[in-house]
């Protein structure tokens, strides 16, 4: 398969890869290579004009609170777990609503051309395993968390430590053997996790090589909740480490990672540790910047999420100039200017950085996943208006939307809309 | 005229006025009552399950940089400025091509449920003209201002002290008569005007009893350049003051406002003023995060503006959820959690204290303009999902957009989309 138009990715963060009219050669789903010209016999997919991309990687996210984006943020996130995040995920008992409701989610994943996703789905084992169908189902490429919480969580929303590690571990049996679809072992973070459960949640992690996600150090009442819960030690991360959930043998993704301490930043280096920065979330719950500039110049993997229902917006470029203008309030405020984020970096951050999660996903080098949009500016030009590519990416990123993507293909596949609305 | 919905508002800052399947009463124009019941015999226009809402107003847009939106924003204002701003400008020579862009702006701007706005239209007394005559055809309400720079700006892109002032002066004069569509004198800010322009400008404003607007405090370097321009003043509101462009006649709106001495806010007090927070221009150009929460408390009328492009959208609500987030930043950083904005508060900045520029506009008061929104919401809910009328506003402001507004009136008169594309 060979397309050519606009071809624009990040090998790294510190500038983009640009090809105009360039061609993108796909191989048994991979990239086979990307180049100026191309003089071979084969049929080429003419998109001449239009912007080929990496498709986005959404690395947090929770399905279940889907149908509560643009609630309740006048609360910050202990309060707004209690005042409407519960009792909307409780609903989950009932199959045929989660049914509707994830459908749903995958058809917005699909719209906002995030094509691939690290999933926080449900507290039920049943609700659990119908989001790895209904992801397999959609052609998308997912993990997919049961979560587990057998602690300081409402009598109506709670599991046993035993139920929490016997469906983890059905699940993961279940579901090791495909692709697209993966499990992930889902503390949902420490104080609403025993000390048995994560220990029984490592050792499940560690028995079957499975990745690790959770939250942390999202919000200093948080932080200060965590210390009361386990006043031997400083931080989740000290306790996610000594109960060893904290990436020493798997990947490990921790969501937010804003108020982090000297000692937990060079742990994060040691280890294969992705950290999520969710803008919108963390502004939607007061919670604080992320210092992502950093966390990047220190090495780590620093990833994007649209953390829905903390964040409202699945759709990833929102996150993206999020992100952006965020890092400048940052530097405003603290008087460091050098800590403004570049386009080039949040883009490698939505794609190749959260895309290294998934393996060699997120760029157009070779050998790497077929993942990729196809996006017309045409309806976001002004009269008259005539930009060279990069313009036309950072105009779509800003003031696009889901309607200017065309086509999307994952492991060089076309996927259509999921379904049916 | 009397039509059904869940009708919000605000009266004060502080909270949302909400009748339930209420009715609002228009006659001549203005609002004459909401009620909860109807019991008289004129025909309903029944939009049961549809929010209505205040038309939005925007206090401050450049519509001669509209093919801008989404670019540039890797600079800080002054080479923003330089870079990208004047080159689009100068455009506007060529008056088939600004008529395109206005045309495309108003379109926006009608589409956004902006029905009110406050523009600069260009430094060109020919564009500007136009600008005038296409609001009045487009049938929305404006203030126009002609742009006036006579210093510091490139060659390609000035005009003499004369000019300013005579243009001005001949378009207040063709304009002064129209109820939706009026002049507002100009000045770029301080370091584009010489000290005869600003006194010829407050001349105009007295003489003519028409407002003033301008930029302020939008960024330190512009503070410095101010200082170093005239030194025997300390603040660019010294320096309007002294050359009577400060409001002491007529109306003044200042857009940005962000780095304010305590001597600036007194002054502020004092007069008939309108700092206009405009979050998403000051985020894209790292100036900074007004102290809106401050300044409300003050009792200043702090209002909203898009600023396209230094703002990327067009669309108030994406202004709204920004001041929002932006201020919940500025609390935590400097943490004072009192400083986190409410809906309710940025909804009043967009509709009536943005209003009270037009006179009794932006709620549904007695005698208040009959300008409103119907919208629909159906499409932004999840399956199953059944909300208030006040969450179904907050939805809508997160996650809606331009399509679930249905139907625009200004002065109780429905507006069509103003020009075929």
């Amino acid at each position: 398969m060979i397309i050519k138009g606009d071809i624009i990715f990040t090998k790294n963060k510190e500038k983009f890869e640009i090809y105009e009219n360039g061609f993108l050669l796909i191989q048994n789903g991979k990239v086979k290579a990307v180049q100026k010209e191309y003089t071979g016999i084969e049929k080429v997919i003419d998109r001449e004009g239009m912007l080929i991309i990496p498709s986005f990687v959404d690395l947090h996210l929770h399905a279940n609170q889907y149908a509560n984006c643009g609630l309740g943020y006048d609360e910050e996130l202990l309060t707004w777990l209690e005042k409407y995040t519960y009792p909307e995920e409780v609903k989950f008992k009932d199959l045929a609503y989660a049914e509707e409701i994830f459908k749903e989610v995958l058809n917005k994943l699909w719209e906002a051309g995030s094509l691939r996703s690290v999933i926080f789905a449900s507290l039920y084992k049943d609700a659990s395993e119908l989001m790895f169908k209904l992801v397999a189902e959609a052609g998308l490429s997912a993990y997919v968390g049961k979560v587990n919480m057998d602690r300081n969580v409402p009598d109506f929303y709670i599991e046993t430590t035993e139920d929490s590690i016997n469906f983890s571990e059905d699940l993961i049996k279940e579901f090791s053997n495909n692709d697209l679809v993966k499990p992930i072992i889902t503390p949902r973070f420490v104080p609403h996790c025993t000390i048995e459960s994560m220990q029984g949640q490592a050792d499940l992690a560690k028995k079957y090589n499975v990745p690790v996600q959770s939250h942390m150090n999202e919000s200093l009442a948080e932080n200060a909740w965590v210390k009361q819960l386990h006043p031997q030690y400083k931080t989740s991360t000290d306790v996610f480490e000594q109960y060893g959930l904290f990436g020493s043998n798997s990947k490990t993704i921790m969501a937010h990672c804003i108020h982090n301490t000297k000692d937990e930043l060079e742990l994060m280096k040691k280890r294969n540790f992705y950290p999520v920065h969710c803008p919108e979330s963390n502004a939607n719950l007061t919670s604080g910047i992320m210092d992502v500039k950093g966390m990047l110049a220190a090495g780590l993997h620093v990833c994007l999420g649209s953390d829905i229902s903390g964040g409202h917006n699945i759709y990833m470029p929102n996150q993206i100039i999020l992100a952006i203008q965020l890092s400048k309030m940052k530097a405003r405020m603290e008087d460091d200017l050098s800590k403004v984020l570049t386009l080039a970096e949040v883009f490698y951050m939505a794609t190749k950085s959260g895309g290294s999660f998934f393996v060699n996903t997120g760029s157009f080098e070779e050998d790497y996943s077929g993942d990729f949009l196809v996006i017309d500016t045409t309806s976001i030009m002004a009269p008259r208006e005539v930009r060279s590519p990069i313009e036309r990416l950072e105009k779509y990123l800003y003031i696009g939307s889901q309607n200017n993507i065309t086509e999307r293909y994952l492991q060089g596949k076309k996927i259509d809309k999921p379904f049916k609305e």
